[in-house]
This record gives C-alpha cells, structure tokens and sequence, in this order.
C-alpha cells in the first residue's frame, strides 16, 4: 500500500524522464525553486552533497598545492572587453548592476559569471618578479549567469562552483596543470562520485570563450545524454596579455605569464542524480551521501529495540558512519520508501526477532538486495560494504555506459546512435561545418574529442578523419 | 639591520593605530582593495584564517541542531518593503540588479544585504504543520551592503558570513534559541579568537531593522574601541507576520512561528589584527592560524640542518599541527620579521650548535620569548604549548580589558573614560534623547547593557537609571 503511494509520487523514470528529475529533486528535498526565475535554494539535504564534495575536492586541491582565496562578486564591465572572445561569450548572459547605495553607478558592474578577469587583474598587480610564479589560488564562490531555460542544479542562473586561477612561467607548467586538474577531477568523479567520466579537448566550437584549449569531462546520465561535469581552460598568454599578467624573469626580460582556469559546480549533484538513480528515486553513492546508513526499527515498541538500534547508531557513529535512527512515528513501510526515495545507501531493519537471533537485515539502495549480517561486530561490517557498494556503483555505472558507447560511419549512424540513447565515436574532418552539421540533424554535439583514437574517414562528409569525436545529446 | 628595516615598513601602533591597521592588513597579505571601491579580495593568508573560523563555527552549529543551505543572492525589491522597519534600515544600502542577459528587468532584484526576507519566503512555503517545527538553517555565503566608508574586514561593500535563520513554535523556543547562540559566538570568541567579549542586549536604537530584540557581543580593540563581533536576533513574528509564515497547530488553529536570525561575518579577522597585534604586526591565535608554526633553520647548509628541520616538520604535521620550513634562501634575521609580522604563534630556530646540544630554541610570538626545549619529544611539547598560547593570550586581552573598563556617573566622566580608550559603564534612564546626548558629545555609542547590573542616575539627565549600558567609540 505504502509502496504503492510512493510510486505515485514520481514520474515513471522510463517514461518521462525529465519530469522524473524534477519530482525527485523536489520530493526529496535537494532544492527549491526560488522566487526569482530561475534561481534555486538549495535545502539541506542537498546542501549536504555540496559540502561533501567541497571537503573531497577541497582535499585535493590543497594537496595539488593550490590556496584559497575569496575575490570580488562585482566586476566593472569594462573588464569583460578587454579579452574579445571572453565578452562575446558571457557579456549576453550578465546580471548588471547599475544602482547602489541610492545613487546611479558612474560604471555599471557585473556579477561574476566566472572570474578570470579579476583574477587577471590581481594577479597583474601581484606578480613582479619569476620568484612569485606559479601563482595558484583557488576560489569556492557563487556566480550568475542569466540563462533563458533553467532546471535545478543543471543550469540555473545562479549556481555555486569552486573556479581554480593559476599563472606560470612556462607554456609547458601551464598545460600540465590544465591536464593535472583535470585528472584530479576525473579520479574525484570516479572515486567519490561513482561517475565514470571521458575526458578530452572540446572543439574550438565548443570551448571556452577565451581559451586557447578547453578539456572536459563527460558523464553519461541514465537517458543516454551526457552532462558535462566539469572543466580545465589552458588559457595560453590571452588573458596574460588583456590584463597585463607579467614579470621580470631571470634574463632581465618583462614576460607575460601563461594562466589556466577550471572548475566544476553544483552541476555535479544533477549528474550524481541522474547516472544513478532509479524507479524510486535517488541512489546516492557512500563518499558524498548525507547519511551513510539508516536504521530502521522494526516492531519499535517491543523489548529492546530502539535500545539495540540507538546503540548501533552509536557505534556507527563512532566509526565514522553518517548514520540516523528513523525513531519516528511513521510505519516501517513508509520510512523504507522515504530513506529509499533519499538514495541512503544501506538500510538496517531491526526488530524483535532479530535480536534474538543476534542479526540484521541490511538493504542495499543501489541492487535493491537485503542480506543478513551478525549483530556482532556490525559497524565494521557496515564500513566495509559502504565501500563495496561505493566500488560496485562506479562499476555498474562503467558498465552500462560501456554498453551505450558505439561507433558510426555516416551521419545516419550518429543519428540512430544518440536517438537510441548512445555516445556515439564517429570520425571528424576537423571543420565547423561538419560539427554544425551534426548537431542540426541529429540534436547532438561533439563533446570531446577522443583521445589518441583515429578513423579513417569523417562521419559527414567523407573527407580524411582529423580526429575521433564523441558526439551526444547533452544536458 | 633587517628588524630596521622591517619596523619602517608599518606604521607606529602606538602613535597612527589606523594606519598601523592598513599596513598591517595590506603588508601581511591578508587582503588586497578590489577594483570596485569598497570591496575587498581576501588573500589566502587571510581566507585561511577565515577556513579556519568557519570550520570551528560550523562543528558548533551542526552540534547545536542546525543544518546549512543555501538561498538565492538576488531578492525581489518588493521583498524588503513587507517588513517597515527592516526596508527603512536596508534599503539605503542596497546594490541593485536592473538588467540581466541583455534585457531591462521587470522588477529591480536586491543583492541580499541580509536574507531574512528570503528565508521568511521559503519557510512560509516549507512551514506547514507544528510537526515541521523547529526549522533551523544556517548559510554561509556572500553578501552586500554598500557603505561610504570602508575598511577592509571591517566594513566593506562586500563581505562573507554567515546566517543562521530559525522558526519556532512559541516565544520561549526562540528565546532560548537567540540566547544560544549568542552563546556559542561568545565561546567561541573566546577559546578560538582568544578575544574576551562582552554579550548583551542592544538598545533600541542600536538593534537590528526589524528585530524585536538584537543581542551582541562587543570585543575591546587594542586602542580602547570597540567592535561589535557578533549579534543575535530575536524576531518575535514581525517577519512570520510579514511573510506568512505560519502553521496548523495541534489545536486546529493556524499560528505565527517565532522566529530568529544570528551571524558573525568575516570583521572577526579585523578583530582578531586589533585586539592582539603589536608594534611587529600580527599575533594569531593558535586555533584559527594558517601556520601555527614555523620552523627556521640556523646555517641551514652545516651539516644535517635541514634534515633535522624537515625531520621535525614532519613529526610536527604528524600530531596535526600546522607547520612550515622555511627553507628559502633569505637571511634567519629577514625569517624572523616575516613571520612575527605574520602571527605565527611559535618559531622554532635550529642550528648545527643546538641539534648538537639536542635542543630547539622556541620563540613565543604572543610574548616574546625565546626558551630552549629538548629536541626530543619535541612534537609533543610543541602541542602542549600551543594549548598555552592559546590559553595565554585569551587571559592577557581580558586583563587588557578589564583594565580598561570604567564607570562614569556623568557625561563628562563618560568623555573622559572613552577618550582614555576605555569602555564606561553608566547609568541610563532609556530614553533615547539621552542616548544621542552620549553619542554627540562624546563619540561614543550604547554598545551593549549591561546584564543583570545596577546604578542610581542616568549619566546625562540624572533621572533614574533604568539600566546600565556599556558605552564606547566603535568600529
């Protein structure tokens, strides 16, 4: 009966998969839409994920030698026009503000949509000499960018994002650190998100406005689209020369400096929902999941149960488990939807019974089995298959993915493959036409280029293949 | 030679204690102006220290309750007027968003100068039955009120903080909740900045545009001025009755919550540079500073120095303390200065004479003393020290303090007491043309009443005091 409710309450995932989204980003409480189109709180439940993320990558960037810093939101515009393809590229998507304080702005100021051009302008000020290179700072920030079609987490007009700036002496250390963060964001992806994702140079169409490179990673959500989930700019000597970035360099020489930029956002928590989740909502990988484990009590009032159950949270706890005891009124029933529809990765059902026979039943959200484990030395028990269903979930999300990656030689081919649901690995010529070509007849775009792969000939018009591209229908 | 040269680079304290403050702030690298006027970008030397007050801050949150979330930066300007007061206090300095993505905005949007007004939105659509009581969520975000007069950390147009904002089912509930709080700022105040506070409840004309009742913790600067570090809000339900935010009771009626907002912002760190810095720069407390300890080597290239020194650092990072080798190719004398000036509660010196004795010279930044220790167990020692420090320093500001705090039984005592850089307690008969009396002729505000204490005369009028009010000039 209960259950029966539950599934009223989402759309059918295979059959409107949109509308499965939202009704589960909505019902389980990640996010509200706020009063101010297109612009999303973000409740605690979903916060939650965000501050797990932070701690994962915030590890890492500090580990890879980066500081945090916090610059300002506002940035006169006269800034964006300084590096053409950066303006022509943001400039239609700011937020202006043009009064403050009761009075008209002599100059009207943006919200940041990104920050490369006050980081360039800082970093022109506090760079002098080679001793001060490499500068490397990162910053957890909010940023705006006026989007006509917004989803929740997807593509809001405002979202929260980590944006790394960095500037070094050499082409060589500049690049290394684009392809370094973005292996730092890939090994993050798969290990704590459980999101196996390609990486690879964007096109020149589909790079960032003003980059000279731009490399990506992709990840595919459970429609067969993909979701770009993060990115790493090598921005050459662009904004080194818009902002005047130099210094004096052993050899008595002014030298711009080479710069870099990459960030991921809360993007990430509509990547996690959708390459994982299921009929009944959310499956939420162990490392990011706001609770680990939940335990239910069965038949609560009787003997000893809620007794044995607040003593295994404690343990739980004490091991380090995110772990809450549903002690409320509501039916066992009802709290397997909820914690379900939740996405909490393991379930612990306690009752009476049980506890004679020194067990519990644990319920794994991510193959929907319950098994029996011994009372006895439980939290340890518990630890350990968090890590498996950590480790299982990046390998069921590889495996699928896998399944939906296919190859093509014409256009025909690109089109049945993403209509189908596929990334689709079809050779390119190399020339905007082509690329515009396929996203006009089949929806989807090239989203990186294939790394070290070849094909002889391009899946458009014919001519010798430059390069493998994934193409795809993307969020 | 090299300590000359240092003492020349910021301004005497005892002589230009402003400028001492933006040498202080500007040399150390805490912070740097940004192009807008009036905002700040905060380096990392300072966003450091800031980490460090959010992490202590956010464990004591989540341990009292709370969850975090996240609201929208852009409020409706309509927002502001559903509460007179609140409007009347914001609205004069509010940054206004007129035109996002090209287009001219039908209705002004408010970058949140404070977000009472949007969570009052969001509750009153969460806020259904009694059982969804307590909400209590916390956000730590960015926020903008532009003011004529900066000052970095201090009053700036932007500015990071954070917002606690809570609903509740009676006026006790949120009482005891805005009492709580202003509680958990002043232990913190305490054991993590070392900085002693004085907490309680702000005269009328000194509370918060739209509060019921504003509480708040009031810090001694090293020149005798007062800061008001943190401040807890009592709504009563002037913003559930403006925002209708209300529930189905037990009873079958539909009531008003109660509700409460608390914050402290990133003015601490300018509190922390003010109430423990000297004439050589920064003293930081061992809880919140970004390096606790450096360690300079002594004829760093004799013999085994370095490897000692790396050795030690090491063993230091181990027990979790946060620790740097100064290994650059500067002078120990051009080291010393840098890092006084810095904070750094404790330098170590090692050289080829003390690794041979088996000792490490310690020198103390917040006392300025130099004591050998035995190399060996030095990790450990070095923790228990840092625990005095810490301890130390918290009992030198309030004997600092306490020394400085006088009673005055009329105004002109009161002139005098605050021109002699002290806090004066004096009585008050709680008018308010009393209360401007004070400020006119003495530049000094109500910073706070004194909790539970006594006088006879109101220091100006003489009529019968009702309170006693903490009274000093203010940052």
């Amino acid at each position: 009966m209960a259950k029966e409710n539950f599934v009223e309450q989402i759309a059918d995932i295979e059959k409107d998969f949109p509308q499965w989204y939202t009704d589960v980003v909505l019902k389980t409480k990640l996010v509200d839409y706020g009063p101010v189109k297109g612009t999303m709180v973000i409740r605690p439940y979903g916060y939650a994920i965000w501050e797990n993320i932070q701690r994962e990558l915030d590890v890492r960037f500090k580990a890879t030698g980066h500081e945090n810093a916090y610059f300002p939101l506002l940035i006169p515009m006269s800034y964006f026009t300084k590096e053409a393809e950066h303006v022509e590229g943001f400039a239609p998507e700011v937020a202006v503000v043009t009064h403050a304080g009761g009075e008209e702005l002599a100059e009207p100021l943006a919200i940041r949509p990104t920050s490369e051009t006050i980081f360039g302008n800082m970093y022109s000020k506090w760079l002098q000499s080679y001793r001060d290179l490499p500068i490397m700072i990162n910053q957890w920030a909010n940023v705006m960018r006026w989007e006509k079609t917004t989803r929740p987490f997807l593509r809001t007009s405002e979202f929260l994002w980590q944006e790394g700036h960095t500037a070094h002496s050499t082409e060589e250390e500049a690049m290394d650190e684009t392809m370094k963060m973005l292996g730092v964001y890939k090994e993050f992806a798969e290990n704590c998100l459980a999101i196996p994702v390609i990486t690879g140079k964007k096109t020149e169409k589909e790079k960032f406005a003003g980059a000279v490179a731009t490399f990506g990673m992709e990840a595919m959500m459970k429609d067969g689209k993909s979701l770009q989930a993060g990115t790493s700019h090598y921005l050459g000597q662009k904004f080194a020369k818009a902002f005047e970035i130099k210094y004096l360099d052993k050899d008595g020489a002014q030298k711009y400096a080479y710069t870099t930029s990459w960030g991921v956002s809360t993007r990430l928590i509509g990547a996690l929902i959708m390459a994982h989740g299921d009929g009944r909502g959310l499956v939420l990988p162990p490392k990011v999941a706001p609770l680990q484990v939940v335990i239910v009590p069965i038949a609560a009032k009787k003997g000893n149960v809620m007794e044995v159950c607040a003593d295994l949270e404690a343990k739980l706890t004490a091991v380090g488990v995110r772990v809450k005891l549903d002690a409320t009124d509501n039916s066992p029933g009802w709290k397997f939807n909820e914690w379900e529809m939740k996405g909490v990765p393991l379930r612990i059902e306690l009752g009476p019974r049980d506890i004679e026979e020194g067990k519990a039943l644990i319920f794994r959200r991510d193959t929907l089995e319950k098994s029996a484990y011994a009372l006895d030395g439980l939290a340890e028990q518990i630890k350990a298959l968090l890590d498996t269903v950590q480790k299982e979930m990046l390998e069921a999300a590889r495996k699928l993915r896998d399944g939906r990656i296919i190859c093509a030689d014409d256009l025909k081919g690109v089109l049945n493959g993403v209509e189908g649901g596929n990334f689709v690995k079809a050779g390119w010529c190399g020339c905007r036409e082509c690329e515009d070509k396929i996203k006009a007849e089949t929806a989807a775009t090239a989203r990186v280029i294939a790394d070290g792969e070849t094909r002889d000939k391009c899946a458009v018009c014919g001519k010798k293949a430059e390069s493998v591209v994934y193409y795809a229908r993307a969020y």
